[in-house]
């Protein structure tokens, strides 16, 4: 398997500025991460440009045109840089290596973009203090809701440690990311034993790529590891010897593998073990845990996905959606400083369309973390185009009222609004050992997207999406006109010919794609339509599951009652009869059918509109895009036919427009 | 694993007549078939009565009580024996050694079923010429649709050759069966290499096994195997290269495997390679085969199980039904005379309910073999109980028309209806290596009645399933009466809580286990019910696929229409509003209703029966079949309540007398 350098192929661009003169760099350059900024602009300036300029250590520093100067310096707040040019040189100061780095690709970008430099003056400090990945790649080479190939951190059982990796590393910092945790958090077999010497050797040069770029290496915990590992027979948190197990046994892997950031932890969920076993509480699990890493600054990110997977599909009172809340929020305020809990998005899982996550806004004394997934699971598996940062940006833009002000979620999970710095968003990845990392070439732009939005969630989908490309293809202005209408067009198509008005799920169990209306309907999973003869929906008001009252206000009120509620989510929060008319006057049945014919229509635009990039895109990117794009014309109809034609032989009711359904 | 002995454990009984003072057996003791059964006789005395007569050669034979006597003599049909009893001698008489064995295992039934003997004189032809097993087990120890544990033909590739093979080869000569197919239709990986020197030694050793008990060994081929095997770049049946080279291997492999009865092959079927890759026939593909084994007297057994498995569930013109049909009525006559085509009992494939196979009664020229399955893919999985010898009868009874008498199935398959010796029944096997063979204990009676069926088919099925709970669990009425009570309901509850009036499927696809109404509704596999609001079913009349057609007068006409078709089978052939009117007054959606809450009744009747055997049957099979038994009673409320929750919310109708549907 080869690979491509993605968004950092530095390909000779038309550039402005003062940037053609640079011949010297000075910088710290005994700091492995400015050493990596430094010869990234190396790199960058000799691919771009064309010249390479000469690495220099800042002690022989001169003033002068033509030259960089990396600098630390304090002032701004960690990992923030300020970028500026003054006669023909150009400065970047930070108060830390990270800054430094990020302040570098800043740099890269405006070459990249062809932006001029002159009399540039720009500061910036990421809002959000973790910017994670979490990779659920398994050990044997398999990656779990992996569409993009196997896992280039493992295979048989063994640590990749290649350029790849390298590659990787320079991937993700020039995004912004600065933590990655490389196992999946269903930690099973081999994975159980990434904390033992077995893996300790291979673990620390992997680390150390990765620390030399600023990033974080994490690790998904098994929490029954003090009895898997052979020497306990309990893992209750409470239990001296269980504590004190994992105290030795941090200090253990702390010692033996440097840059660790920490450890996260999928406990008591879809049947991994946890602290309930032991009638304990995940404060007591995550606590526990703390403690143990605290002496070396290390975070326990504990996630939130916790839900009876056994439900009786007859039963209408339980609501996996409340579960996730009724669960923590009793626990706020009792989790020690270096625990985060990490909430998904949603209360479901990564559907198309989900209200906020109602811990947000709930918790108030709790560190926070957003958790999203790049990996498109229930959003076309990288087979389909669906970019996601439109979708993010809403999340992170949604009220919950917890405060008058600074009360959104992007205010939450940056730490704003309770003075928190240990917070920040995380992303499942998307990546495998496919060429082009992603599977689908345009599925990159969620990768760097994720990244660029958690330093900076005041970009709009758009300028990310525009920057994403032109860093990819280059400067022509059709192919950044016509693949920023597909992007931004990716998301509302794929809710259009898929589950409608926020219902979700629809899909296939267990792989999760293409369309299977009662597919989870009689299952045990807690994801149910309850459509029948005459209406469609799950009542969460307070006539149902009470799951809106779980919001605060005024929320709570407008999520209550069908005539507030957002339209996108009516399904979600109430069960409607089929003809009740939504704002523009349609019925929900003729919304469905509409919208699963404009979904088509609108995939079809998109391709056609792909079709005229053929010549200006590489070939192999064209064909391998092409591909997927016939697929996804083919399988959107799928679905827009099995949806419409499931409605329409449950009401008897016909589209108004006569177009065929079966 | 250890292994039980079914219905041939010989344990001491009450019996009746002459046989306790038997102590002489005469019999022709260098033909192993004939000392096989010699030495069965043996043990059954030793086992049940007692005492173990002396075995004699036939030479040293001299008249007189105590004495039984096995002796070859012309004059019955093959494998026919003559069982009489006089003054106190007992004679088994055959035209042919097989006819000894059967002969002697009716004798041994007789001891069991505590049967006089006295003046007792029978004499039995089997009916079926070809009584044979088709067992779906792969080389690497896992079993296609195998419900009661790995296989123990197979292991890791290897060919087992043990204790267990005898027994096997025992049960299976005791039940009458005289071939058997050890290797999946579907051959892949090593199984293609059964016909090269690999296995030929192990191969040849398995075979004497089964052949000492009178049954030939029958392999499935791989129809790529002259690629496959890596020496030609062709399959085409008219290439003389590969007629030449399957001459040579068939030359090869009856030479190296003694006792070789032919071949079993799927061709151009679900994935399978076949003769169409290269524009040739079924007939080309059998005959080239035939072709190559006729020196042998080998024969080729060719499956009709050959359908468009891509099909868009938007067709309503394509029937997968009628494709077994329009795929080989134009062949007729067109095969060697050592070709048999083998086909299922139903066009569909062994659902609890389907029409004959229409291609009885249109084949007037063919060899022809019915396909039924033992193994329970469709029908509960050995984890429900169904007993399908009733289901087997009414296909054998079922009047085809293609003569004016001599017209069933049974006629036509047992050879009578055109004067045929190569035909006869297949039953895909539903036996692992669980230590009951058959995972449910209550399962056996499939397969000891599929050979007993076929050898005599106008036994009952209540005959047939006495005589198995006798043989298997000694003479207690209480057993009987209750086991009896639970068998002969089994296939009538299954088919009232599953799919209703012979439209089948409605389960999870893939596995086949459990309810799932729409799991094949929008798939490509040729299966769909149509139901919407107003009614449900399959036009397959002159106004819809024509299917009906395809079947003589006068059941074409019955079948056509819903007035005349017969009420199980009514969806299968007609789409039916709900409130049709069935001729018991009720509407068809009321009759899903009650058959959904009976089936449900019946196996709660049907448990508690069972627990009145406690105590009666060993501890074991008690507890086996009850862990079964309370699985089926949870499941089959499953399957009520899906089904009926179904068409209740499509079509918004309750159930007259008010039960719970959700």
């Amino acid at each position: 398997m080869g690979f491509e350098q993605a968004w950092l192929s530095y390909q000779k661009r038309e550039t402005c500025g003062v940037v053609k003169n640079i011949d010297r760099i000075y910088a710290s350059l005994q700091n492995p991460v400015i050493r990596s900024g430094a010869e990234e602009l190396q790199a960058a300036f000799a691919g771009i440009i064309g010249n390479e300029p000469v690495l220099y250590a800042d002690s022989e520093y001169e003033p002068g045109e033509g030259t960089i100067r990396l600098l630390v310096k304090e002032g701004l707040k960690a990992e923030g840089y300020h970028l500026f040019e003054e006669k023909g040189e150009i400065t970047v100061e930070a108060p830390d290596a990270n800054g430094i780095l990020y302040g570098v690709f800043e740099l890269i970008r405006h070459l990249q973009l062809g932006k001029n430099l002159n009399g540039k003056d720009i500061t910036k400090e990421p809002v959000m203090p973790l910017r994670m990945l979490n990779h659920w790649d398994n050990m044997d080479g398999s990656i779990e809701r992996g569409y993009s190939g196997n896992s280039f951190f493992f295979e048989d059982n063994q640590i990749l440690v290649n350029d790849r990796i390298v590659t990787y590393a320079r991937l993700l910092a020039s995004a912004g990311i600065n933590a990655t945790v490389i196992n999946n958090v269903n930690v099973k077999d081999s994975a159980t034993w990434l904390i033992t010497d077995r893996y300790f050797e291979d673990l620390s040069r992997f680390s150390q790529i990765l620390g030399d770029y600023g990033i974080k290496l994490f690790l998904s915990l098994n929490y029954a590891a003090p009895m898997e590992l052979g020497e306990l027979n309990s893992a209750d948190p409470l239990d001296e010897k269980v504590k004190s197990w994992w105290k030795h046994k941090m200090e253990e892997v702390f010692r033996a593998v440097p840059n660790l950031g920490g450890f996260l932890i999928k406990a008591d969920s879809e049947g991994r073990p946890g602290p309930f076993t032991y009638n304990r509480t995940h404060a007591d699990g995550a606590n526990m845990l703390a403690e143990a890493v605290e002496p070396y600054g290390g975070l326990i990110i504990w996630r939130c996905f916790v839900y009876n997977c056994r439900q009786d599909w007859r039963d209408r009172k339980t609501d996996r959606a409340r579960s996730g809340y009724d669960n923590f929020i009793g626990l706020d305020g009792s989790f020690r400083d270096n625990v985060i809990l990490q909430i998904k998005n949603g209360p479901m899982d990564f559907q198309v369309r989900e209200p906020v996550h109602p811990l947000f806004g709930g918790l108030t004394r709790t560190n926070q973390m957003l958790e999203v997934q790049i990996a498109q699971e229930y959003t076309g598996q990288q087979r389909h185009v669906c970019y996601l940062i439109p979708m993010f940006k809403e999340v992170l833009a949604f009220r919950t009222y917890v405060k008058e002000t600074d009360d959104t979620v992007a205010d939450i999970v940056s730490g704003k609004t309770f003075q928190q710095t240990r917070c920040g968003m995380a992303a499942v990845a998307n990546t495998g050992n496919d060429d082009n990392w992603t599977g689908h070439d345009l599925a990159a732009a969620n990768l760097y997207g994720f990244g660029r939005l958690a330093f900076e969630p005041e970009l709009t989908a758009e300028e990310i999406a525009a920057e994403w490309i032109t860093l990819t293809y280059g400067t022509d202005e059709t192919v950044k006109e016509e693949l920023l209408f597909i992007l931004m067009n990716s998301w509302p198509a794929y809710e259009k010919y898929t589950a409608p008005l926020g219902i979700g799920w629809m899909v296939n169990p267990n792989y999760h794609y293409g369309p299977n209306v009662d597919g989870y309907e009689y299952d045990r999973w807690g994801t149910y339509h309850r459509a029948d003869h005459q209406g469609i929906g799950v009542d969460r008001s307070h006539s149902g599951t009470g799951y809106a009252a779980l919001y605060r206000e005024p929320n709570a009120r407008i999520y209550n009652a069908p005539e507030t509620c957002p339209e996108e989510l009516l399904l979600f929060f109430h069960h409607m009869p089929y003809n009740y008319k939504l704002r523009s006057g349609k019925t929900i049945l003729q919304y469905i059918y509409d919208t699963h014919f404009e979904g088509v229509e609108l995939v079809d635009e998109m391709v056609s509109r792909f079709e005229k990039l053929k010549g200006k895109l590489p070939d192999q990117v064209y064909e391998r895009a092409m591909e997927r794009f016939l697929h996804q014309k083919k399988h959107s109809r799928e679905w827009r036919d099995q949806i419409n034609t499931y409605f329409y032989r449950k009401t008897g009711i016909p589209d108004d427009r006569g177009r065929t359904i079966y």
